[in-house]
């Protein structure tokens, strides 16, 4: 097994976080018949998005002035994705709406541990990386660890009310070089990792997505909580693990309200909606 | 006691500051009887704002043009600071405002001497951390502390002129890591950092909130006292302790004169406001 | 040979990629009629530009808000580049279009190993580097390497309906420095680095051209596939290698849907394009 | 005296920056009389900020994209800079210039030699610091400093016709840190850089400000010359001393001509105004 | 001779670069016979300035989004720059402009080998560095330079058709820094920099310019070629000297096609204008 092995993942369906700002000004000079009408159809139309059986959306009130409205697609192929996202910029309501960041990425469930252990078992058959008879034996292993998981592979989105999203890297610096890193060294720290998360696992549900050659960092990190205060205690106490204070990167933050398709007539009309349960 | 061990903190109200620049062309268009009708408007919500018992807003007027108004909003809950968001964006004037940053956080009281305490209470009780019986007992210490400090938690404004915000960042480096240090060596700085800002306890009222997991930087600073030069005085002379020298990152700073909600008329019709006592 | 030689380069078409948003609030506003007109205008003009025997171009469908449409132009020289992108600008649908980037590189074939063959060859017969003998020698022998890759030079558009872009660099950091590592170093990081690429040759179609001298970053990386996750799997797989996970500095990525001209106004009528294939 | 202790300053003069870019389009669109009258309105303000007896403004007509004109306001509280300002703001012609930077500070001279001195002289009295004798005696000292420098601390503008103006840091990295350095290394430092500033005494009048606590880097240099290749000179020959080469980090630079209020209407209406003198 | 000391340099005209973009939408609107006018107008100008006899100017059409279309204007005086600023913003067909970039700087000839050769002989005869003597051996000396070098001080824009221009940086890291070497040293590294250089001659022009104390980068270097193709086997040889490879840090690249003035309006209808030459 060569040190600088790349761990197995799991991939699972593609993800689209769209953020937007409202334009308050321009909205607000609507009649308020137009804007319900607006805001019924874009209702209407997310309403569909949520109950969708194999990849689904859901809508975030976005806390400060980086958004106003986060939606994440899930969906199983990049061109249902390109689809939502046809979808939605169709709406009437996006004149009234501007582009505030997106993030592409996919499900992905990342076996550092499984990684050494199938790697160790098909080396101790003698076969080799790279040649006809691992792949086929290697493809057969990953074919049970997606049925296995495969639940957790079409991100059925969390229940709960708050939502953190971020992006983040392995960092590749002069000296410290996750990448550089042999795959036992790499596979030990993310454990380690785990366990922390695992710690928090009854009070955050996250759905961890890989963007590499999709966007421009390398993980996406979507936390749902029934108290906020979880993803400052996680995030932070996380930070001192050695995979996060030495490798880990963090892009920027974003934290909101999930809420169901019914309340963005109220969001849009400037009240908070009622929270997602 | 793990050398990675993260330290305790409190964690109070959440705080959103809000930045603004005044559309100075479109708000000059508009006859004077109507400008003052907007105005008005605004300072009554301000106005509620500032003397909500639990968690109330101020206003501040800034020098340069990154902003012409900071609002800072102390809330229980995040709904309720999402609500106050949403309540200013309602506004009418808020047409003649463009967003020029915001922030999100939640007051923070850290620790450190007092988690090094309890862990080693608890841990020469023979208690384990992470074992129900470590955790209960650590509850029980935390609502005590929570008790002792809960005036703090609730960020009431100090009802001083001048006022100082900016965010930081525990540096993570290849060489100089804050995350890396062990929790004693963490909370020897900490104390020497302290020790400097207690000697300026007279002069300057300090918020430290906490924005991991929550915005882009990790914790936000602000500062309010009587003689602006303070804020120079004591930022340049923290920059030489340990804590700051090598740790510190600091992000953009605001400074500003903090006014009350019957001043921002005469801001908004450009006149330096009455400064706030 | 200099520890410090440049690889030689063989030097193909220019490129150009130009990315656009839609303008959809303005573009809605025209008559369908309108529309059907401007598309179809620009879709005549794209086709026209899809056939070219020497030099052409190509449309993606972007995933995300960096960008709606990516075009990417092959041409023999810089002015038949800059006059596509003067065409492109001349139609009337570029109202609706607001320009979100662009990169401007040369079609290159890095000839590491060629290049330690061709110097060691010459200098086996006793030429000197920057002497006229050793450079008419080795300008002969560059000839004969460009007939025989010529067919790779043009950037022959594949016929793959998913498209990733990035442009690179290679590090110069203070300890880790590409630039100042020895030619024969380089040339095996690059062995390495392509022994991966090979592994995924059947499934991935991919264009390197350099920026040096032209754009930003150094180089720019094209890849075509049936299947978007290979991106990941390959681009993930190869951060691992030397040559990436010391040198390699990644630019923003871009993740897309190859379509013909013919699918323009779909797209710009809200629906997904037909893949190409 | 402790390893870490920073130098004493004399702070004078809040400062702002103000940089504005002149909106061409909307601005030729109005009649000649019209445009006259907002033109003379507005030197007439700036005439009789340039007269002030206790901190004066002056303008500046920069060089390049970055900014059209800059004006520099020297006022003895931050609430008269805010009012200026407000006042500058207030104008008419505000409507025809866009907010293109600005930069937060207060005159500062540093005191390195002098800290070293009066803390030797006070230890060798037996006072130790942060005690009521020593800052007693501090106080003192620093109130006869005061008064002997008074007239550099008011920021007289020097009538010489070219201005640069840029920010900066102190440098601390991992390695490099100028805020870990002992006091005495950096009043060395501090005084060699003096010597070639002092060289260039006769050339160029210079104003430091501080901005540590007021805007994003640690100081503002302002130099005024008679001729401007003398700004590259000064600048290029300080880069290669210590406090530099190590530990200097430059923001931005801007470079433009001193004018008089009465010129104002020449640059709007597309004239070099007259130099000042 | 200090270690420390700053090379010797002859400075000559002033430089201004200026980037736009065409407001295409709004100059689409105009009638054509308007768009003829303001182009004529805007020609008429830059004839005039292109064949100025003591500093001229030149226009250069840009690939990609980054601009449309660059001016460099080398003036004798920062006055003569600003006013041909001015004069280009003055015209009408500004409106239809938007500036997209700029950078201010001064042609700059650096004499690394002369500083020693000068500083060696006047030390030999006895004479100190910063003595009225040296200063006045030193003075007659670059006189003499001035006049032998003075046909390349006042930047006569090379008749080639294709430019490249990017402002660059001598790094100042932490280990590696170009302003703590030694002036020998440097020297060393910068003659084998010319070595290159010069074997590339005859195919490439080169203007260098200073920027320090006047813009962002420390030089401006702007290439002149009959064949693009040189600009990038010149910067990528070059990046694997020392003083690239460890020292150079590069801006942004921009590289285009150069026209003179009768060719403008073409550009603005849509074409590629006819190569300079």
């Amino acid at each position: 097994m060569q040190d600088s092995l790349a761990p197995l993942t799991l991939d699972g369906h593609y993800l689209l976080h769209e953020m937007f700002r409202v334009r308050r000004g321009e909205w607000r000079k609507l009649l308020e018949e137009r804007r319900r009408g607006l805001a019924e159809a874009a209702a209407g139309l997310l309403a569909k998005m949520e109950k969708r059986p194999d990849g689904a959306s859901c809508a975030v009130a976005i806390l400060g002035q980086k958004a106003d409205l986060m939606l994440i697609h899930f969906r199983p192929t990049l061109e249902d994705l390109h689809q939502a996202q046809q979808d939605f910029a169709g709406l009437e309501l996006r004149d009234y709406l501007e582009p505030a960041g997106s993030y592409v990425s996919v499900v992905e469930l990342g076996l550092y541990e499984m990684t050494l252990k199938i790697y160790s078992e098909l080396e101790g058959k003698g076969l080799q990386p790279n040649t006809p008879d691992f792949d086929k034996a290697l493809a057969e292993e990953m074919a049970r660890q997606r049925e296995r998981m495969k639940g957790r592979l079409t991100g059925a989105i969390p229940p709960r009310p708050y939502v953190c999203f971020y992006p983040m890297n392995k960092k590749r610096g002069e000296i410290k070089n996750w990448y550089a890193e042999g795959v036992r060294r790499r596979s030990e720290m993310m454990r380690e990792h785990g366990v922390i998360g695992r710690r928090y696992g009854e009070q955050v549900s996250q759905i961890i997505s890989g963007s590499i050659g999709f966007d421009d960092w390398e993980w996406g990190v979507d936390l749902f909580a029934d108290d906020p205060i979880v993803f400052k205690k996680l995030v932070y106490e996380m930070r001192f693990d050695e995979a996060s204070s030495w490798y880990g990167e963090f892009g920027p933050f974003l934290v909101g309200l999930q809420f169901s398709a019914s309340e963005l007539g109220r969001l849009l009309e400037g009240q908070t909606p009622a929270l997602h349960s």
